[in-house]
Order: C-alpha cells, then sequence, then structure tokens
C-alpha cells in the first residue's frame, strides 16, 4: 500500500512568512504552491520549488482568488465561469515558470481556499478550474475530493486525478467537509487523527460524522504546517502511516 | 526584404482601457502583451491572445516592474538581480498560460517600461532577463535593442534574437534611446516617421541626433496605438515600408 | 423648490483615466469621489477636491469593497461589520486628508457599488457604514435611499442624510432599484429621464415599474459621466429642473 | 530628564503577524502605526490604535511607499515632490479617521523605510512630508533626526517637532545613520546598546563611528520590536534609563 501526503506551502509574502516549510519538506510528498495571489511571490515560488526538488517533493499549483488581503478565504462575488478559468490558468503558468527556473516541474493543481470549497460544491467551477488544467497542460493531475464536483468535472475532462482526504477535518454524510462553524469540524488531537488517518487508508473508507462510511479512493493525505502542533500532527500521521506498513510516496512522479 | 512590426497592447485593467488593439493588430505582427503587473489582468492577456491568434498576429510576453499604479514607468531600487530573474519568469509563465488557454503561443520577450531601460543600460538586469527567459523557454526569443546591453546579454546566452528600432525616438551616440527628458526625443510628426522607418530599413543604419549613422541589424520595428494620433502614424509607417516593397510579416513564426 | 445633483467623479487610477469629469463639474453641485479602494490615488483624490473646491462643488467620500481589479462591483463575502466599519473608517480619512490638502472639505458619505447595493438591503452593512461615519465625524451627512436600509441606519444613529433618488435606474414596489439584470431597469433616453427627474422631484414621489407611487423626499440626484451620453443626459436633467423653476444647489454647504 | 521611547508597529498585513506589539505597548509611549502602503491594514490599525489608547502609549503615523511586497524599504523613483505629498497625506488621514473609530488621536507623523532615509538625505523629500503634516494637521508633530533634513523642514514650516535618535544604530560625521551595509551599523548587543543610550541622553550628544562628538537635543528613542532579541534589547534601553533617572513619558500628550 502506498500513499502520498500532501501540504500547502510557500505562503508568506515579501518580508511576511508562514508555516515551517522546511520542516513540512521532510514530512510530506507534495507540496502545493501557492501562486502569488492569496499568498506567495515569485521569489518565494522559485525558492519553495527549489528546496522541494532538493527534497524530492513533487510540486502542485495552488491557486485562489486575486485576494491577499484575505488570503483567498473570501469569496469574491461577481466572476463568469469564462473568468475562472482565465485566472486560474494565469497562477498555474505562473508558477511552471518559477518551477522551471528552479529546475523543477508542476504536475498538479489544487484550488485553494475559497475557491477550493466552491470547487467542490459547484459544479460549473469545479469545470472552469478543470478547463483552466487542461488548457496550460493536459499532463497536469487534478487533485480532487472523491464523490464532490471536482472528481466529477475531471472524470468529465478527462484529467488525471489524486483523490484526496484530510487528516483533520471530519466529513458530512455528503462525503464534503463539516463546515468549520460546527463544532468539532476540525480535529486537533494529533494521536487521534493519525490513527484515523491509517484506518481511512486501509479500510479505504472515510466515516462522517453521523457514523457513515462511504467508500472512498485515496491517493493522497492533506496535513497542515501552520503552526508547530500542525506539524506534529502532521509528523504523527506519516509516521502512524508508516508503522502499518503503508509506503509514503508521492501520487505522480515529476 | 523584409520587416516585422510590434507595439505593446493588452494594457488596460479591469474597467479600465488604454490604446485602440483591434485598430493595432490589423497593422503589426507582433503583439507585446502585458502580464498582469505594469497593466493587464488574465481576462485581458488571454482575450487579447485569442484576437492576436485570429489576426496571424505572433505574441510575446512584456514584463515589467510589480508597479501597477505607476503603469511600470517607475524604477523599484532594491532587487537583486536573482530577484529580478524570478519576476520576469513569474511573468512570461503566467502569459503562456493565458495565451495556450486562447490557443495561441508566445514566441518573444521584450521588457516594458523602466525595466525595458535598464536592461539596455545595465548588463546585469539584461543577463538577468535573459537567464529568466532561458530558464522558462529556450525557444523564446529576446527582442532587444542592437548594440546595446540586452543584445549582449542574448548572445552571451545564447538566445535567438530580434532586433528593434524604434519608428518615433531619436538615438543617442551610442546607439540608445535619447531621454525622454530631452527636446525632441519623441517623433509626432507621422510622414517623417514613416519616412525614416523606410531608411533605416533599406540602409541598415540608424542617424543618431548628431548626425552619426550606425549600422544595424533590424528585425522589427516599435509602433505605439495609445492614441489615434498614435496609431495614424503606425498606419503610416506600415503604408511607406510596403510602398518601398518591404513585406511586413512576423520575425518568426508560431 | 431646490435640488442637490451628484455623480461618481475621480475614478481614474494611475494611467488610466474613466468619465469626463471636467465636464461633469460645470453640471452637478456634489462630487462623490472614489478614495483608492475601487478606483481613485491620492493625487486623483487631491487634483479632483480642488477641481471641486474650484468650481464651488461639495465633495463626498466615496468608499467601497477594496477591489481596484473588479472596480468595487463585486462583492466580497466573509467580513464582520466591524471589519466594513474599519475600512469604511479608512476610506473616509484617506479622502478627509487629500482634500484638506487641496484647501477642501469632506461633507457627505455615499457607498459605492456592491457595497452601496448591500447597505441598502442590509441593516447590519447600512449601520457598519453609519458607525464609520459617526466615529470619523459626526457632522459628515450619509447620503441614503429614502425608505431602505441606509436611511433607518442614519436616522437609529442619528446622523444627517441626504435623500437620493436615480435619474438613468426604475425601481421597484419596495422603493429599491430594480436589480440591473431586469430588461429596462437602466434608462437610456436623456430625453425621458429629464422628464421623469422633474416629475419626482416636483411631486415627491417615485414611480416603480408595477405603476405603484411612493412618497419620498429628495435630497439629490444621481447622475452618470462614465461616457459621452452619460454627460447629456445629465446635462439635460439639469436644464430640464431648472426650466421647471427648480434651483440647484448642493444639499449642503462646505 | 524625561525622555519618550518609539516604535514601529501594526506592521502585520491580513493573516500575516510582525513583532510583538503586546510586548512593546509594555515598553514604548509612542507607537508609529503602518498605514496600509508598506504593513498594516484598517482592521490591524483600528485594533492597534485601540491597544495603544489602552495602555496609554500615543500614536503616530508611519507612512511608507505604496510597496506592501517590499514592505516599504524599495526606494521607487520618479515621483514629484506633489505626488510624494499627497500619497503621506492620504496615508495620515486613513490612520487619523481609523484611531477615531477606535477612541484615539494621531499626534506625530514618522516617515517609514525607504521614505524615511530619503527624508534625512533630501530637503525636497522632507519639505514634502513637512506640507503634507501641514496640510492634513498643522499641530501634528514632525518626528525627525536632529540636524538632519526633517528637522529643517519642520522648522521651515514652523511644525512642532519631536528629535529621534535610535538604540541600535551607529551615526556618521554628519549626523546621520551609518549605512546598514557597513559592518557595525547595527547594534546587538543589548547591554551596550542600553548604556549608550543613557549617555546620549545624559549628555545630549551623540557619537559618532570616529569618536566625533555631535551635541544634539533629544526627545525620543527608537527602539525596535521585530524579534525577541529585539524586544529583550527594548526592555533594557528603558530599564536602564529608569535607573539613570529618566522618566519615560510621550513627547506629548494624546
Amino acid at each position: 500500500m502506498r500513499i502520498d501526503l500532501n501540504s500547502d506551502m510557500g505562503e508568506g509574502f515579501g518580508p511576511w512568512e508562514m508555516g515551517d516549510d522546511e520542516a513540512m519538506l521532510d514530512i510530506v510528498t507534495s507540496a502545493n504552491i501557492a501562486c502569488g495571489w492569496h499568498a506567495g511571490d515569485p521569489i518565494i515560488m522559485h525558492d519553495t520549488s527549489a528546496l522541494a526538488k532538493d527534497r524530492g517533493v513533487t510540486i502542485g499549483a495552488h491557486p485562489g482568488f486575486n485576494d491577499l488581503w484575505g488570503f483567498g478565504r473570501r469569496v469574491i462575488v461577481g466572476h463568469t465561469m469564462s473568468e475562472l478559468e482565465k485566472q486560474v490558468a494565469y497562477q498555474i503558468g505562473a508558477l511552471q515558470a518559477c518551477a522551471a527556473l528552479a529546475g523543477h516541474r508542476v504536475t498538479y493543481v489544487k484550488p485553494h481556499g475559497a475557491l477550493g470549497n466552491m470547487s467542490n460544491d459547484n459544479d460549473d467551477v469545479a469545470m472552469a478550474i478543470g478547463r483552466a488544467i487542461k488548457g496550460v497542460d493536459r499532463d497536469l493531475v487534478y487533485m480532487v475530493m472523491p464523490g464532490q464536483a471536482t472528481e466529477r468535472a475531471a472524470q468529465a475532462l478527462g484529467l488525471a486525478i489524486a483523490r484526496e482526504v484530510f487528516a483533520d477535518r471530519t466529513y458530512d454524510d455528503r462525503g464534503n467537509l463539516t463546515s468549520r462553524k460546527v463544532e468539532g469540524a476540525v480535529i486537533h488531537d494529533a494521536a487521534y487523527a493519525a490513527e484515523r488517518v491509517v484506518r481511512m487508508v486501509q479500510d479505504r473508507r472515510i466515516t462522517t460524522v453521523s457514523g457513515k462510511t462511504i467508500p472512498v479512493e485515496i491517493d493522497t493525505i492533506c496535513v497542515h504546517g501552520d503552526n508547530p502542533a500542525a506539524v506534529a500532527m502532521a509528523r504523527a500521521v506519516r509516521t502512524a502511516l508508516e508503522g502499518a506498513g503503508v509506503t509514503i510516496a508521492p501520487f505522480t512522479v515529476a
């Protein structure tokens, strides 16, 4: 059995830092790199790509809304699907070029924040992102949530997919993430998160908050590195998976 | 004899427009497209690429300083050469992706505004831009000023070049543009500009403000489309060249 | 009888222009000046204030969402009311300072675009804007839509109000603007708009699209100057009002 | 004897934090608050003003170049003095409004980063900033470097001044800061810095790197809070001053 671990990275901006990318690059096998719209800048994008290359970590574009101040976490209402498509293409291309300069290559795309949430709930948004991916490079993998709009879009467009589950989030009965506004939606206990991930990977099932189980294929686990506790949880998840005999490796090779 | 005509395009932003791109696309054979830093946005970049594709016009990236408010005309002091390189790469990649979505392909790079001026005066800047071009795609053409730092950098890096002269600017004895601050640096008489361009192309020489002539190879002529008078001058230049038996065609085929 | 005419102004940004402010300053008596968030910059804000001062035109702050690219016309979801309040305060203060430098004084506030629409539909948003106005300077007038959330908020907070109707927009039966998405929501016939405005001012009533009439107090008429047709309509409105014996004058004196 | 301690604050942006403002507010008596151009946003500006009010700390506007990415540390070449003046006014006004909302009042202005450096070297820049201050509110204090262009400008304009020395920087023989590029320009030893500040305050003299002494009036000492070592140094400076019988108090009362 083999699984990928992915994490958001390169989320500083100019003089400001966020998260412990150095630590996370020793834990994960895929790095979702911000493209300068919700975070990141060409220097950070290049340097994170170079570091990832150095550690053998696969990189993906992590496009978001054009809202640095809001870190891409706010929905901006009023874009047409065609406009969203062009915005996502812009960000993918920008990272491809920064990565090329660093001798690395972008292999997948995972939408960020409010755009990411919309993409799993809304088939039009998921398709717009998919068309951007396909238009820029049809070999790019679309990182999707199994059973949600992103997976449907990738399949409709004939794009390769990597199916993702989250280490620190609970699921509702549709197989989507429970809203962060709901008590208990975010898991803070590293040991519990690690054990839960191992079970999901071994059983190929997610268990929802109501106790229902949903069969899923899992290619990658999302972990976080924003703060020391998150890094510790990510490490616990990796250790538990390895302890269970699961090989940690990129879902795709650059 | 054959020559390319190039012009800056896609220099609107959101609700704001600049220049008459539609008119210019019937005059020129190469479009320098702003990459969202001094002007332009993903929608404009895509749509300008699509229009250019439709008219058979070659497109190039027109990267500048990250200064939308100043339209890339102000020098921002304090970037390392490595930082400039990453900034230029970012912009090239962003346009490549928007162009790909529009079914077109970026074939050259021409630095804009204050960055463009620096690149002809300063070998380090010209090399940083050249390294960005080469790092992103070594088949991209570097549009340079003959005899200046950009031409030297392109040659040192083994990049293909397109040598450019300006229809509406006078030259100093080093073969560089006369500063805009100097009286008469910008030519406003369309007939005179047209006649002068024909002479430059036929003689393979530029005549400086002191009357000196400098032999140059010329691949492309820069014309402008910011206002109706500029569009009229661009048209006069094209008509005069055609009248003199010069074929107007892209310097390179997409 | 006396009425104010107001128009949005100073909506360029850096090298980009929008509308014919010079022409509009001869037509209107109040100028809603963009504060650098959806349009405008300190240079434009100062210079528009100076021009208004020169022509005896009253000025107001025209705060919007922090979305230059979208011209403040897109809703950004996810601000708390407290955050909106601080954003509006920031923009009012910025204009007050630019106006002070120009020897003029801000006398009112009118929210722009998507923020303006929200403020008439949503009491919380209208109150947040009102608290910002009151917190910055309790003598500032809140420009409101009669019968809508903005008027209620101004009254609840004890702020002075200027009640506004639109020359080129139709009304629904709640007395709010008909959505731009509805056929006929925007009036393009200058003569009809002018006649309609005179009737509204004389009758102190608006007529809705269904034919219902709603009594309203009117202190100011909103006209536009984005394009030559808009300027012509604004001029027609002024001429018609003067022809009907209405005095055109600021609703408040700086 | 009595002296003010000032520090830069509110230098986060959106989700990003910088420095330990809470700790510094217990050490200093004046807070230089970023105005949203090199750092800060309306939320941070308001909340920092509220915290300062709560701790009895005076606040000042800390305007900089419009370069968030570069944190205002890069010179942007090509502004006229009139443009700089309007930019500084904008930022002062924005903070005044955010502070008013928090129940506090801006009492001084200190230019930031590259703009700050220019203002001490260049009389035109120092005057442009001074005219902005005077135009917005002639009662605002101009925080200046004694003997430099800012002090000359404040005196020429009749503005109240607060003369500042730096706890962690060495001086050249003109009484200006030694360039950061020079070895030893920044003092890292907290004990040494503290002892040196006490001497400067007691002797009313600065000692330059060549050993020369220059008599100066000192109203305020600049300390930093960017990192734990800086906070420790600031605390050491305060403790040493109090130990020497110096009262730590704002140079002006809000």
